[in-house]
Formats: C-alpha cells, structure tokens, sequence
C-alpha cells in the first residue's frame, strides 16, 4: 500500500538552525540606518531587537545552535510530518512525484511559530516583560501570542483596523493565547493618534501597524518589537522545515528536483528551500530549482527593483537592498494578506539576483484553482498564501506530464485555510477578483525610493 | 528532554475494528419499528442505510475486519497522534499523568471522518450514487462531504437553517470539498414545506433535517441515508482511535486509571474507551473507569431515563432503548451542538445501566474555564464539545492533588474549535450563559415516549 506520510521522532528535532549566509559568496549587504542611510551597525538595533536575535542577523556562522528550551517547545508539533500527494498526483495524471512539508499542524496553524517560539525565548532570557508586534489578518500575531503564552510574557498586537473588524476568528484565538489585541491605528501611539486625527474612520494599514508596534516597543520599558518574516534570523529559525525534509526525503528515497514555496516576506519558502540550496551553492546540486511564489498584485520580485527601500511604509525600520515594489505600494486586497508585503528577505534577492533560484507570480483565481484540485484530493484546505505555491506545483506537474518526466517537488504547505473560507466562498462564487497589474502605481512608489551610496 | 507524542508509523493502523457487542453479558435489544414499535429486523432498514452497515450493525463478531480501501483513505492523518499533556499537568501541579488522543489532525478537523470514510466506501461499494444527511453546526456534514469526494459520490447535508446563515464557515467547507448543501427546512422535501408552510421564517431544527435527509434518501433513487453518530456501526469505526492508542500507551509505558470523553451520540467517547474496556469486562482490569461527559444542557445520561425512545423528533427513524431527556426535548442553544441530542448510544447506555460507565455533566462556564487553561499550556484549541471531556480531566486531575495519587487519565481530544472561535469570544467577553437544569421541560418531553412492550 501507498505510504503516505513520512514521520520523524521528536529526538530527530534538528539541533542546530542553517544559515544559508555563510554559503552565500555574495552575501546581503548590511542595512542602512533610515534616516542618514548610513551603514547600520549591530547596536543600532538595540532599542529595537533583543541581543540575541541582532547577534543572529549579523551571523556569518553556518549552523546556530538551537537552544534546548526552544527544541522543547517545538516538540509540542514538530518535526512536522512530510507528505507524498500521492491522491492529487493521480488527480492531476501527473508523472511527477510530489512532496509537501505540512505546516498546518502547529496550534496557530501555520509555520509562524518556529520563530515565534525562539524570540520568545530569547526575550524571556533577556529578562524582557513582553513583546510588541503589528499583525494583518492574524496569522504572525496568533503565532506570537501562542509563544509569549508559553514563556510567561506579555504581547502586545497592533492588528489592521479593517482585518480586527471584519475577521474577529483569529483576534480571538490571540486572546485565547492571553495576547492583547487593538486595532490599528490606536490611540495608544503618536503614530496611530496622528493618523486618526486626518482620517477616524480608516481602515489602517500593516505599515501603520509596524509603526505603532516599533513605537509602543521603544516606549514601554521591558518591551521589544518582534517581527515574523523578511530578516535573516527569521529565516535562520525556519530552517528547521527544510532540515527535517531532508531527512524524510532520505526515507522517502527521493531528492527533490524543484523546490517551491509561496513568498511574501519569504521566510516559509527560504525555511525549506535554503537546507537544501546549500547543495547547489556548494556545487554538488548544480541543477536544483527553487521557485519563489509571489502574488500578482505585489510582485517585487517579478515586477519590483533590486534596490535600496525602507521596510516600512512610515520608514521608522531599517533600509534593506531587496526586490521592492516601493515603500509607499499599497497591493490590491486580495485574500494572500501574508503576500501582500513590498519587499522581499534580503538574502532571497540576492540569490534572485545571482540566478540561483527563481521567482513568478499568480494571480487570485489561478491559485484558488490549484488549491481546489489540491483540497479534493489531499483534504486539507489550505491558506491563500499556500495556495500560491500550490499553483506553482500544479505547474509543474503540468509540464512533466507534457514531457513525460517523472520529476521530484517538494513545496512547503505552510499553513491551514481554516480562517479564511470567506475566500474560497468567494471562489465558488465566481466573485474573486483578479487585479490588473498595477505598472503605474508601481513605477510611483519606485520613484519614492532612497538616495543611498553605495 | 520529556517526550511529548507517541507516534505511530502508517503500517501500525489497525486492521480490524472492535466490536464491544461481543463482549458485553447483555447486549442492548434490538431496535423498534417507528410505528409499530415491533422489534425491527435487519432488513428493514435497507431502503435507509447500505447493506455492509446494516450487517455491522447487527454483528456480534469481536473483530471485523477494515477494507484495506477504507484504511489507504484514513493513513491520509491516521494514526492519529497520542500526546503526554505534561505542561497542562505542570501548569495545573497535579500529580495525575494526563495523555490525550489528538483527532483534531483530520482534514476536516475531528474524529468524524473515521466512520464517514467507511461508509462513503460501503456505499460506493453498493453502487450508490450518494448520501443525504443531515448537520447542525456542520463538523458531521463536513467530514462526510470530505469522505464522500474522495470516493466520487455526492452528498446532500440539509443544515439546520440557523446555522447554515450563522454559521457560514463549515457550509463553505462542505462546498469546497463538493457537498450540496441546503439551509433546513429546505422547499426539497415534504417534511421541509409543510414546515416552511406553517413557519417560513424557522430557525430550523436537527429533528427537522434528520427527517428531510431520510426523505431524500428514501425518495432519490441511488441515495441512502448516513448517520454520524449513535448507532453501533458508526462507534464500532471509531474504535481505531482506542486501538491506536493501546499501542502508544505501551510505547509510553502506562495504562490508563481513568479514560475520558464527551458524549453527544457517544461515538467519539465509545471509540477512545471500548478498545481498553474490553479488560474490564473480560475481568482483567476491574477497576478501569470510564467517563462519558455530556452538557447540563441536554443531560440524557444523568437525569434522563433508560427507556425506549425515537431517534429522531419527527419519529421517522428507529426507537432505541437508551436514556432519553426525550425526542420532542429542544435543549437551550449552546455552543456545544454535537453535544445537543436527546439521546445517547444504546451500548453505552447498557453499559452505563449495568454500572460498567459513568456519566457526567457540566454546564458552560465551567467547561471553558478548562479549555482555556488547556489551550494555554497545550496550544490547542478545541471545540466546545471536547472542552467538556477536558473540563472532566481538570476535576479528575485536581482530585489527584488532592489526594496526592499519580493516576493516568487518557482523554480523547475529538476536534479542534478554529469555527466555534465566538464561543470562545463569548466565555472572554463573560458573556456566555450557563442553562439551568431544565426539569420540567424534561419531564414534559419523558411524557410523550412510546409505550413500548418488553
């Protein structure tokens, strides 16, 4: 019979997180201070970041120690089980073997938490008394409130206006988590009480929330800001997915030809796909592909610049050389809220750049299509994020049945759909929209871009 | 470092399920004839439900065995995990040693695919075209809509209308994996528009769409009728949840003192404890305890009677001897649902008769005072039906304290409560009722039971 999932034991835990810098003979350049656009050195992010964690950003070691209080914790879902799809495979009549890491089995649903529980860690050891942070539909902010539980710190979540009225699920599985949860903006920072004062009835934006969030952190003692994708050390935690497919690849007898992954600040993606690029960057797997999947309505990426931008839209964050479709873009609501950022992670641009991997982009309806045929045949019902790295599967898939080529995916199936039916009803409806490439705005919040010398 | 989950490999699944009627010294009598009250015969029931199951539901074999079809279908989650609660235990400092089997893994969320896959299968098998069921807040309707997809038959879910509008989430799952779901009363069968005639505006009722789900079945040629619960077949296919874990209770080195589970039909309940209390009625374990814990709400076991009772409000299916609150009783709304049926298996309830089992009930208040403290050293958050066999571990965990005894209670962990978020929101906001005990309104339902001769 069909073997279906590969499992490991809990003591198969990796030990140890990758970090795909060292291997990089080009590695990210350094940030650059947001307001003199100078170089960033580590203690500038002080009041920012705890120690640790800036230690872990500027790390050029090739394998950071996982600290065994955060391996016990990781315990409570991990190692995740690995998939062979093989219902969808025959759904689809494809000669290709597919493969996906599935995510979805961590209380809050999805791989946020790898590194929520770190941070977590890390503050708690820092003597810390909690953690602020901004949040869109909810998925980062339930994964961080799911953590601070757990090491007795306070979390403060600033979550966009608009998602905190109209998707109260995952508002309540943070207060579930002892999180404190306002909508965004608040009257609780300058920076909400300034945009309120133009505009009370807005429905706020991720940008006004990380505004807030750095605010709140930098002025509340024993507060520090936590940010759940784009920097290396988020990253760096999420190579536990890839490092545990490596092992059930080796039980499944198979090594991946095409790795995907769906991308919005990329840390899901690079979570699976970096242990395994460590091959092709020492050369031992020239011809390995990984695929970056973004979404049409904000493709830095495929559409952006490779450029210096802020990481946030009220520039209060540090500037980062990355693919960017400007600071100041503000995407189409399509339902991938988790791919709706301007930017890209640093070190994905730079391999980007390098012709190492490759990016594309879908648009809303492609995607939920491939998650349908996924859902029927798989069971489970993925988030929109995921659903774009499923479409890029289904591509795939195609093309080996056009060509007759038997060839290994691997994607990462980051997360579950559960809060956002809403979405796949609006598929059965045919009311899902798909937005025009969006060039004008684009090349106008490119022209916004900083001056800085390199 | 403390193991957390005891894991099962996919060859491990059970090959035969557990039939307790076997086993039992008095097996509960045969099922009555809804208007004649005559004990029924097997073959009566074939224009309801598909021959495979009707022999099941008569059998008296110990083992049966699982179609190797029906077990290829369930390794897409199974085995299901089993886990050590150990921070649960820390937080609450009792000395118990608390395991719980997790079923939320499933596609669809709970422990109800283990019995709608296999029926989907027999059906298939019989050349049916489809099922019509029935579904109140949707965890039954879904896991069915999933099982039958995958077997390529179709599924009619008549919902209770209030859910169905209320509710939307779980109706949108069943839509995504091809069910056709109808709000109850529906204008598709006689039962809904004479009801839709004297009250266009009902809420609907479960009574109400278990009668327009039999109507259909019975009127649509290549159609049956499926059943989530209750009925002894569908508790026999979820004995693989107990058989699962006897062998990952030996790997951890216990057996359990006290076994748990919420009971609304009883299925889930049934399918954790009977494979371990097979020791107790062949003698071996004398002093295992089993608790079926229902909602305050609709207390059939503690402050119903043991007696002949219809299935089904509108008395159109098979009358069982079981405790009953009775048929025509509507228990108040609460967030637990599955938990809202007038009565309850007849195996358990001989059981419970012959003093085998016991019963309990909670209002609540109480039952997610348990569930968020789970849900804060566990991570998950269950639904409000499995808050009640939780709030049961927390008493029995915390009489452990008391006593200072280290015994091992083993609950089942029926589903996940990602849709029954509000519930959780109501228990934060202090704004969720707790139901007086409802004793006359029970008595007055007692009234109407059918005078059947013994």
């Amino acid at each position: 019979m069909t073997q279906y999932k590969y499992i490991l034991e809990e003591k198969e835990l990796p030990t140890h997180w990758y970090n795909i810098i060292a291997d990089m003979k080009t590695p990210p350049p350094p940030y650059r201070h947001p307001v003199t656009l100078q170089p960033m050195k580590p203690e500038d992010l002080v009041p920012v970041f705890p120690q640790a964690l800036i230690e872990q950003e500027a790390s050029r070691e090739r394998w950071i120690e996982i600290p065994d209080e955060v391996r016990d914790v990781l315990k409570m879902w991990r190692p995740s089980p690995l998939y062979r799809a093989a219902r969808w495979e025959k759904a689809l009549d494809t000669p290709a073997k597919i493969y996906y890491k599935w995510e979805g089995v961590s209380p809050p649903g999805s791989h946020k938490p790898n590194t929520a529980v770190a941070q977590a860690y890390y503050a708690k050891q820092e003597g810390l008394e909690g953690f602020a942070t901004e949040t869109g539909a909810g998925q980062w902010g339930s994964a961080l409130c799911f953590a601070t539980q757990l090491f007795g710190l306070k979390c403060k979540v600033f979550m966009v206006a608009i998602s905190y009225h109209q998707k109260p699920y995952r508002r309540i599985a943070m207060e579930t988590w002892g999180g404190d949860v306002v909508p965004s903006p608040s009257s609780e920072t300058k920076a909400g009480r300034d945009i309120l004062a133009v505009d009370p009835e807005t429905s706020g934006s991720l940008g006004i929330a990380i505004s807030e969030a750095i605010e709140y952190a930098v002025t509340h003692d024993g507060f520090k800001y936590s940010l759940g994708s784009v920097v290396n050390f988020v990253l760096l935690h999420q190579t536990v997915i890839g490092l545990e497919a490596r092992k059930q690849m080796e039980m499944a007898g198979d090594y991946p030809d095409i790795l995907i992954g769906c991308a919005g600040g990329g840390s899901n993606a690079a979570g699976l796909i970096y242990p395994f690029l460590r091959d092709k960057l020492i050369g031992e797997k020239p011809n390995l592909r990984a695929i970056f999947v973004e979404s049409a309505a904000c493709p830095s990426m495929t559409r952006g610049i490779y450029a210096y931008d802020w990481g946030d839209t009220a520039k209060t964050g540090p500037v980062a050389k990355m693919h960017t479709v400007g600071h100041g873009f503000i995407p189409a609501p399509v339902h991938a809220g988790g791919l709706r950022y301007h930017g890209m992670a640093p070190s994905i641009c730079r391999l980007l750049e390098d012709g190492i991997v490759e990016a594309r982009a879908y648009h809303q309806n492609q995607v939920f299509d491939a998650a349908l045929s996924f859902a029927q045949a798989e069971g489970f019902i993925v988030a929109p994020e995921t659903a774009h790295a499923i479409r890029a599967v289904y591509d795939e898939a195609m093309a080996c049945k056009e060509s007759g080529e038997s060839k290994v995916i691997l994607f990462n199936c980051s997360g579950h759909g559960h809060f956002d039916l809403a979405a796949y009803d609006a598929y059965h409806r045919w009311e899902l929209p798909d937005y025009e490439f969006e060039e004008e705005k684009i090349q106008k919040a490119l022209a916004e871009l900083p001056q800085v010398a390199e």
